[in-house]
């Protein structure tokens, strides 16, 4: 099974929503069952102001993002998060931070994606798990509905 | 047991973590084992650019931070998130996100919190449950780790 | 809205689960969006054998049959398990365990229900969350498909 | 970084609980990091009368097993459970049942551990992720806290 989009066409995607866009997410790998999504550090993005780690919100939007456009990137269409999980291992504390998110299992309609996120270094600072469902019909400028 | 800190000192600590003060939380009432926070909507924290629901990300955002300080006002330590799970019940569509957060067991070292993100006419769009780690030193400052 | 199965109807489709039966789990009450389900601790459900406490999976069992009933109760319809979280509170050292299942959302095709497992003394032992999809063509003889 | 107990040791630990006992759970591989747990299908285990389909409870708990002894075979030391997501992604209709659970982060109180669980032919049924807190001092008799 072939990707159906281009990492243009994805990139176009993810920056059509104005979040995905402050947060200047940049996809830089499409493969089959997974996708890495990359997203630089900066000040607005902290936590906390003592360790200066990247909030952990912003964590969850990096699984919630990159597992959409892991099944996205698969069939096309569009999909709603339905519930995830994020496992925070380590303090955030990092320049880039690296998010890859693997296809487990896509149903008809529902699809299951792990998402690993890591430092520029390639260590491991948060873990999540999403069920996404599929939004059959294709809506009519091709945008996400993420969550 | 009563809370140990005051709405405005837990508005300042809110307001020293940088994201938090990007997303502008607001925190309205200070209860024993529940606080309510709030959020209003702006053009940067949509996530579908058809539906313009707010980013799931930014939802997660709420869920950490209102768990964090329902846990915070009744201790004053920091804490610092272990794992949370939110679930998407209907699309975000609101001028103003209300969360309210109840602390369901607050153990020696570990807290469960519930929250429940509701629009400004009531209406249920997320849920989230978190574990939190109590991180018994606190730091010179005063200030929070969220994750 | 009312339940549409009665306390001997839904007490007759659990126990033709085997498992179900085998752990002898007895529903208490059924009332709108919440029903109670009960379970002697017998010796063969202990987890560990310096506490005796109860095995964790013996406590998930009861948040999945708990969450499946609170849902079948009120549409009489069958549902699958899609996905469970489980916190445990406490050791499971109890002599009976009692579970509330209540519905937080009901949609068309899915539904998110809330269980806390108390022992005897309404102590809270465990929680958990469960994501249920509604199977629509009820199956002939009426059984649940619990995942 | 090697395994400190050898195989007969953790089934001994595992055959030591008596509901593990009963799901005559079986070791069958001990590799750094990972374990694999078997357990054979019986009448008792079925969860849907119709589909004969295992019960949900069941698969959580050879997560929640497989993952303590994930852990356990690396330190030798007990676990608590302190919280578990499981995802169903397929009728768990199956002769046997296989476990394996891959250490994701193993810190210094906290452990992270994955686990797929496939019917015998090696199509999966169920995952999980499992978060469990090391018990430093170990019991008289070495047996293992699982929740």
């Amino acid at each position: 099974m072939s990707n159906l989009l281009s990492i243009d066409e994805i990139q176009e995607r993810i920056s059509a929503s104005p979040f995905n866009r402050w947060l200047d997410l940049r996809i830089s790998l499409v493969a089959v069952e997974r996708i890495v999504l990359r997203c630089n550090m900066k000040p607005e993005l902290v936590g906390s102001p003592t360790t200066q780690a990247v909030h952990g919100g912003v964590l969850a939007a990096l699984v919630d993002c990159s597992a959409s456009f892991a099944v996205i990137s698969r069939t096309g269409q569009s999909v709603a998060t339905i519930d995830q999980r994020v496992d925070y291992h380590r303090p955030g504390i990092a320049r880039e931070l690296v998010a890859e998110a693997t296809v487990l299992r896509l149903g008809r309609r529902l699809a299951t994606i792990d998402t690993h996120i890591c430092d520029e270094a390639g260590t491991l600072i948060a873990s999540g798990r999403t069920l996404m469902m599929q939004v059959p019909h294709k809506s009519k400028d091709g945008d996400v509905e993420t969550s």
